[in-house]
């Protein structure tokens, strides 16, 4: 599976473990992660799937690599800036979010106009204008989390 | 000025009726219309600046002019799919969100990134993760909405 | 009908003096202008169509309006880079080539792959890999390039 | 390094052959091949590259994987259409281009604007409307060509 993890390129010693503890599991599990490649959440997210020989894609957006943090082994550069946020949630097949701001609500947007399942660890409740509740997925740990996501994208498919 | 109108493909009426009051204010003040050129509450926008004879941009997701509404009179044919909901927020100094789902909140976000105001109809309130309000100003009235656009536009500039 | 112009950001003398005649000519005509907005053949062409109180697009690459010339009147920003420019060809019903380099070739590229019509003045010949000759039809004078256009564009749709 | 190949989705058995050669001698090599992920060309560099376990990544024009050739291990759904174009040549430290047509053509444009190595095998030439030469290297062997690309790429850099 793809699993797609975001968040902001600023985030707290408290995000960023958390970050580490997803990537560290969900790269044990032999998934591969799709992030934005970045600092902050998407370091730390790359950062403990390495520690764990796991495929970690990033989706850059700019036009060369030189954003791009290393443990990134499979730079994607975009050229198209925040545009790729769409790319993200299409890539992949469940996606946890830990804390963010803007970014990572274009990107939770993005991946319910897909149907893709989200799981969020620290993140964004949203309430539609209509009243009804988006289905977000609250986990406080990452192996739960990343059950989640194993559960709800062979049930999205 | 170019202000966006964002919102639903499928709309109520007081939803339609709201857009196309919203489009006939701004086109009346000779400012001109960017919005996704669909139907819903693009199609009504579209319809009300019409009735002022304004401009109408439509950026369309698709590869023709097929799924346009027939009030548009720029059509900006991208091909990028959902990705061109990251076009709407950057070419317009101000946005008026009426109603909507995922897509108008994927619009909201990126309008938020880039620092566009953002005026909401019935829209999407929104908390951020830490607790704090998202820069969203509610309006019940269209001219009052294009009123704190043109406020707030000569601010952000 | 919307003819979009393409050509160098920097240009010879003649180069900009043919983009400010075809900008006039397909103003004069009631054509609406679509290019990229910025200096060289995009700045000659849209100040021709602005002397004819003309439609100009400026498709844009950036993030802002910084770069756009001064005759634009619609000004899309697209925030995409040199992905933009396919959105150039998808969103002409005929195109004109006038100079160029390598940006010029990709506009040229998508026009092909979109089934456009492309009319080129001092601009590209190509020969397929296969030794077919690419469907451009050189013109020397304006006028006859929009008369092409209108033309092609007719049996095209 | 990550070495692009581009060509047809529809291709002859001779240029199947020149893509599977290639795949092959770029994954002995331990590069990552980057491609659109389709069929033709792009179908039978993977195969070739997977014959030496190699990592494929095919950027997907599409909203889903649907269209994807079974030799893929990375795919990215950029749900943007043949603006999808532009993030192979930026991906890539070089390219190597067997046969095509308008597509290929595409990607040889913005593999030129972003100055990266582009080479040959039985596809463009191209020669600029001031008639100077594209720089383009042609070449009949795959294990030469891959070799021009480790070169020109280091030589870029």
């Amino acid at each position: 599976m793809m699993i797609g993890v975001i968040g902001g390129e600023q985030c707290s010693p408290a995000e960023g473990e958390t970050a580490y503890a997803v990537g560290r599991e969900l790269a044990s599990r032999g998934h591969t992660l799709v992030c934005g490649g970045r600092g902050g959440v998407m370091r730390e997210v790359c950062r403990g799937a390495r520690s764990e020989d796991g495929v970690t894609v990033g989706i850059l957006p700019g036009d060369d690599r030189s954003d791009m943090n290393e443990y990134v082994t499979v730079p994607i550069v975009t050229g198209i800036g925040f545009a790729r946020n769409t790319i993200i949630p299409r890539t992949a097949d469940a996606l946890v979010a830990v804390g963010g701001r803007y970014g990572t609500l274009s990107e939770i947007a993005f991946a319910l106009i897909a149907g893709k399942p989200v799981v969020t660890m620290g993140s964004w409740d949203l309430t539609l204008p209509d009243g009804a509740t988006a289905p977000l997925l609250s986990c406080d740990d990452a192996s739960a989390a990343i059950d989640a996501c194993e559960r709800l994208a062979a049930g999205a498919s």
